[in-house]
């Protein structure tokens, strides 16, 4: 790889920070957790966004969280096709191999992503409907969602209603895995869907039984 | 999604913890990220493993990172056939939307996708040459990386050489994407190759003039 | 401008070796910068005392802090009277075109400007009384705390109290400004004072609630 | 001053990983300056731009540069009124009691005090002209630069011409402070003027005999 470069100095000094202070602090933690592995309690799946900072929101520590973060914190169903599916392979490998107890889906405001796929569907952005668009076949996934919304007239809570749906797509989604629905079933698994507003600080999560988000 | 279940108690403390104190010194900064979106500096692509605290390592702040983490922090190569791609769909975004002007791809030690692949290349895990194995089928993504090792002799050497492989395969493979290769041919971009010892503490970079990682 | 020399080599020698490294591993960066322009998440008023580090006690990078440095840290109050007020000038920049989040004024220990100030106004100093003396006519601003400190008894004690009163005058004449009022009360911008012994290495933050200066 | 707020935990743990870091390893320097006080061997003006980063470009470290950072590196003519004058005062300070013995003045390109100065002196932005513009007011030292380079047709040379002139506005003033005169004159004191292109990192200084800018 000639291409690649060394670490710019900004991240070494942050590095070398975290290297006196955390890592020294913590070092028989971390020295353990390399010698007996992980053994996360929760999943969590959320955005790439810099502005969602998972590991702050919940005082994630080393060891706590496993954790797979993508475009729009979306799961595709169940397709055991043989093709590559990055984000199966990590439900998969939480799931069988970690065994977690908790899988959270983390939605957020001002999502690129749902934005994204809010514009291609609404016949806005037909540049995300072409087939070398990675973004514009990712956010395929989210198209039954936008059906649901489209009926809501104000076009940021239409927006903000689609973010809402990224999320229990990917719940319905996750229960298509036979392993994860086994898991549910047999009381070893629960799955939580939130919603974080980013300007706010605020926190929602889906109750189920009365069908809507609510601040936790 | 009749089966989800509220957000457990132990991640709500943890939530209103956060909101009470980081949130509540930064609420103006919050604000203004929701307002003006996302600048980050920076794309880090990572493994899920819990023990990898990308967050932590640089001292990541929100807005400051935009993280995609996956199995074994690998890139597939640039595919435009239609399918989803979850993670070039990461890297398309980053660099087409966000422009960032790194993207640091992170390997870590006891890397349990690497070895899953190690067995499976050698034999030793029929499991993951199935079909459904969604693990299996993403970690082909480094089976030419395992032909670069497997005449190491050491078994926890040649997991290792693997680890740094995986690093490599991402960084090469991230070149294929011809948006990527015009923002570093343009300077617009620059990668970078990282390999972290969780237990150790330390953090080694990829020279390409070299050819080896060397401690930052 | 006839009398203006070349840059001495000592300095042309500083130049180079930063361009070969520090410039050629964050060139993308810099570029985008130059192209964007700067979002920098805070401004921080400190003293031009050599010993005063800004960028080295926060990790500052290119990019993140926009950066006034005066005579002891000092902010005058809101005069709008049409003539030349350089430090209004920053805070107005700050505040109403970058829309900083924070603005962070740092005192510091055995600080020049506020020795004058105090031997000024404890009348061991009459050259700074005088019109034409620029510092002594600056340190006027500090006057006012100078008054509240002059009880204590010990001389080092009086100067160090008068060093964080020049914090404090700082803070409060900043909210004399409408434009930065109007931004702490609409949450969109924090104050914040700390005082770092330049000896010591240790930093106090102001807590407004005990009403005193504490180790963060 | 009860609208303060403690410092932000991102800044705390900046400040945490430079104390166990950089000050652990320059301790018994720092206790030094703290001891005998500074003696910095030159002074720098510059622009408070975050992306102006003249501790990294010069390798600054503790002690070495007494640093002033206003809008547009600015050096305003000696008017000793009696009223207060921020960068006079630093210029002061550093030539008669810290007895520098240079000064630097570096300009940059993309500087948005001088584009604002551009814009009001060429009539583009009237609310730079009202008698409450902070910015405005400062930027009326630039105005006699402005008659200098209106001939310039093309708008981008015309700007950074005004960039280079408010350096050269900066040295002639400078020039008209006594104690600075006669100690550049005496040969205690040389002043220098650089421009920095903050994209492509590079560095001019300007050559006296042959009036123009040149690359270092």
């Amino acid at each position: 790889m000639q291409n690649a470069k060394p670490l710019p100095s900004y991240l070494v000094q942050r590095y070398q920070g975290w290297k006196a202070t955390s890592y020294k602090e913590n070092e028989s933690w971390y020295r353990r957790l390399a010698e007996e592995g992980q053994h996360p309690r929760a999943m969590v799946i959320s955005c790439c966004d810099s502005r969602v900072h998972v590991t702050s929101i919940f005082g994630a520590d080393q060891g706590e969280f496993f954790i797979h973060r993508n475009i729009a914190n979306l799961v595709p169903p169940y397709e055991p096709d043989g093709d590559r599916h990055g984000t199966s392979a990590t439900v998969e490998y939480a799931v069988t191999a970690l065994k977690v107890a908790h899988i959270v889906v983390m939605g957020h405001s001002s999502c690129g992503g749902v934005q994204g796929c809010h514009d291609m569907c609404s016949g806005k952005a037909p540049e995300l409907e072409e087939k070398s668009s990675f973004v514009g076949r990712w956010m395929d996934i989210l198209r039954p969602g936008y059906e649901k919304v489209k009926h809501i007239e104000d076009e940021s809570e239409r927006k903000r209603a689609l973010e809402k749906e990224a999320v229990l797509t990917s719940l319905a989604n996750l229960m298509t895995f036979p392993f994860v629905q086994q898991a549910v079933e047999g009381g070893q698994l629960s799955l939580h869907g939130v919603w974080h507003n980013i300007g706010e600080g605020s926190l929602e999560h889906y109750l189920p039984e009365e069908g809507v988000f609510k601040a936790v």
